[in-house]
């Protein structure tokens, strides 16, 4: 079917646009179950991407990966107070399997610590055992009633990293270590730039000690927590007598962290690069980076065809994942719009008269600087140089979500008013001091929506760092508010 | 820990064994949750890499992945009569969720027929719209009593294809084509080489108009159902209203089939290929095709510990994957012990003397014809024929599993009675004539506790087709009798 209706403009409505542009590009449907989504082929291509990104980078960094069950007993969940307080309210409960009640009701997980803890108190004897450095690709399940399409739904894919350590100062090591390879791979793939820092203790994951987030600006100004990396301490291993012999022979209880990204990711790139016309999709991350259009009428049909398969074979040597849309129902004009609406981050056209200039055209997804959207080059050149093109189209993306960025960070507010004018100015990421005290946290949010994203780590941080709280007292830290997602 | 118990053999106890090496290779673990189990990073690292090469067959034969909801509706299973009958007792229902009583029942998906069909429906409207070629990797939940490690378990992994045709015909190729890609994958990786041929209408999937399966033969003479794919005619397009408009402009129910495999493959590996010394792993699934074990003695430590990096860099160049064990604490035997047990293809073994004499241990897991286990080599030579060794070891498994098969199969059985007897000598596979009649099949199952795996492809027919059932009538068809996992 040719789809040539516009979308909703950003402009007019970002959350209409969002919701068009994730079905319209296929990225996602909704599903006959309440909150669950269907990931479609375009949108799970692209998550297959980010795993493969990840997994070796979890994988360069000492991680295997593991599977655990799907199922954890009420009674796992409800050791950790916190944990249980934080996650009951969304659990997905069993009561009934294989024609019978259960003695005990099983939760589907919403995140696995209980289960995979309990199984580390089997494995883990010795320090030798330790560090312990395992990986989860999963489906988990917290029922929410207000769901967005990958920003929200009850159940999501998502990794976990759950990670044992001998000593306090390697587990939070690890656990700066994986921010740190969430932020690479959000700059490197995504082109979503993330500032890091360690969240609020209101803001801290139920159970942790001390957690650690990416948060990007998303084009509405709004923060989008795209990534976690926890330092739990010892409230798991205690619940789960996690211990282990020490080198000088002591029974000590073991340090985890947990970390943790999910297809939350796929939203975030739609609404860090998405336009008007559609999603852009950064070309590490495409399924396809480029389509071939063959514009094939008339006699030179069967010539056009050869030659857009023949660019296909070229580029495909190159290393360029491409496809060649051959439908023969579909204008190409309505190709045009499809793959514009997907995002597909080049497209090449070939038609009759091309044949005969031995030439192609070029048109990029997004503008670059310093070159037109579309260009007629000749066909050897046109191969060449795409593998660089697409470097420099993922380069470009990267560099304007960094600069749009900065331009909506306001450093500054010496009152929560101020703070309050910065947000009706439209502000995306707004720096102040703060005393720590949660009674300001609290009125700032009633009053502007924000929250504290994050106490920046020093790559984030203000040059002259704070004196005064928003809330008038003295500064202890800096921090970053935004309204998020 | 040193682990230096001998396995049970498999001669004295073979369910034992099989226990006993998963548990020990650290395959996978019983888990709290009953029914379910822990897939290890070993396990785990085998399994990725069927994923792997599954996934690449399945894109190359124009599939793509998609991602569907885990909870089912109640009245979805209940649409499609046989379904609903051959699933519901193995159902496992959430029946609270988000602190309330849930108005319907959602069930864990144990197949996703339903609920990706209903998709389809709200997707497919022209013939333009189909072929519909999809695949999910995902968790299934099927409430088993009896359960075994891999083999069985309520949780497990897998792939299930779902596809839309326009044709009885395109559906039906399909669904042989599938079931082609799968013995490909069994024979060509797991080096596991099944039957393969249609299911009798007693096994064939619920809701199913035909199923065609691969059936394996393991050490013990038991078959192993190791793979299936489904033609489910318009079944299940009747019930979700999965229609399309045809190229003549009628409105006609689309033609589906289902296939899927799942991690009892890894359970099939370990029973094909397994020793009395543990797990032998095929090299194109091994996490680790080569382990390198430094004998580290005295001052040539340091020097022998190079030369084991170096190995490891030389032959992750020439493309394989190998690791190093420098683990201090454990002597080389007690390494020697762990690695024969997970089945790792080949050993490196360096140390002291062997530095001075520029050469290498190499010991295969496996004894090859022509070949010493142990071998003393020089190091270039071990390094440049390791390619070439592993891809002997992977073609040696096969032809042994070949063999294995065809030697503990028998044909003809001119009565149960006969039939019997075969079972009796310890048979696997036996082929007779069958009439077609379901009581025949019922007598022998009572009788000997085989039952028709399939009626073979013609690949596996043999040469004169039995004239006689072996309830005595004129045999319609030959079968494929064997008692199964």
């Amino acid at each position: 079917m040719t789809d040539d209706r516009r979308l909703t403009p950003r402009s007019e409505d970002f959350a209409a646009w969002y919701n068009e542009v994730v079905l319209r590009a296929e990225l996602a449907d909704y599903s006959p179950v309440r909150g669950s989504m269907v990931i479609r082929p375009w949108g799970y291509g692209i998550w297959e991407n980010m795993q493969r990104a990840l997994d070796d980078l979890f994988k360069e960094t000492g991680h295997e990966n593991a599977y655990f069950p799907l199922l954890i007993p009420m009674s796992f969940i409800e050791k950790e107070k916190e944990h249980v307080e934080g996650f009951k309210p969304e659990l997905a409960v069993v009561t009934h399997a294989g024609g019978k009640d259960l003695e005990e009701p099983l939760v589907i997980r919403p995140t696995s610590e209980t289960i995979i803890y309990s199984m580390y108190s089997k494995w883990v004897q010795s320090y030798r055992d330790l560090p312990l450095l395992l990986n989860q690709w999963a489906n988990v399940m917290r029922w929410e009633l207000r769901t967005r399409l990958f920003l929200r739904t009850s159940e999501f894919l998502w990794q976990e990293g759950h990670t044992a350590h001998a000593t306090a100062e390697e587990a939070e090591e690890e656990t700066r270590r994986m921010l740190g390879v969430y932020r690479t791979f959000m700059e490197e793939w995504i082109a979503m730039p993330p500032l890091t820092g360690l969240k609020s203790e209101s803001e801290k994951f139920a159970g942790a000690v001390r957690s650690y987030s990416c948060e990007a600006l998303m084009q509405d100004n709004r923060a989008l927590q795209a990534g976690t990396s926890h330092f739990l301490g010892q409230n798991f291993a205690k619940q789960f007598d996690l211990t282990f012999q020490s080198e000088a022979g002591e029974e000590e209880y073991a340090w985890n962290t947990s970390w943790g990204v999910s297809t939350r990711l796929v939203g975030g790139m739609v609404l860090t690069h998405g336009d008007d016309d559609g999603v852009v999709v950064p070309p590490r991350l495409a399924p396809a980076q480029v389509v071939v259009v063959p514009i094939a009428r008339g006699e030179d049909g069967g010539a056009v065809r050869e030659k857009a398969e023949s660019l296909r074979l070229q580029l495909k040597d190159a290393g360029v994942r491409v496809r060649v849309d051959a439908r023969d129902h579909l204008s190409p004009g309505a190709k045009f719009y499809e793959w514009e609406r997907k995002g597909v981050p080049i497209r090449l056209e070939v038609g009759p008269k091309d044949l005969a200039k031995e030439q192609v055209v070029l048109v990029n997804r997004v503008e670059l600087e310093g070159e037109k959207r579309k260009q007629f080059l000749p066909e050897d050149e046109a191969v060449k140089s795409l593998p660089g093109r697409l470097d420099r189209l993922q380069a470009h993306l990267l560099a304007r979500a960094v600069q749009r960025r900065e331009e909506n960070t306001r450093r500054g507010a010496a009152s929560i008013d101020e703070l309050a004018d910065h947000f009706e100015d439209g502000a995306g990421f707004v720096y102040t001091g703060w005393s720590g005290d949660p009674g300001v946290e609290e009125e700032v949010k009633e009053r502007t929506k924000a929250t504290i994203r994050c106490i920046p780590d020093p790559d984030f941080r203000s040059s002259t760092p704070p004196e005064r709280c928003v809330g008038g007292e003295k500064a202890e830290m800096e921090v970053v508010w935004a309204r998020a997602y």
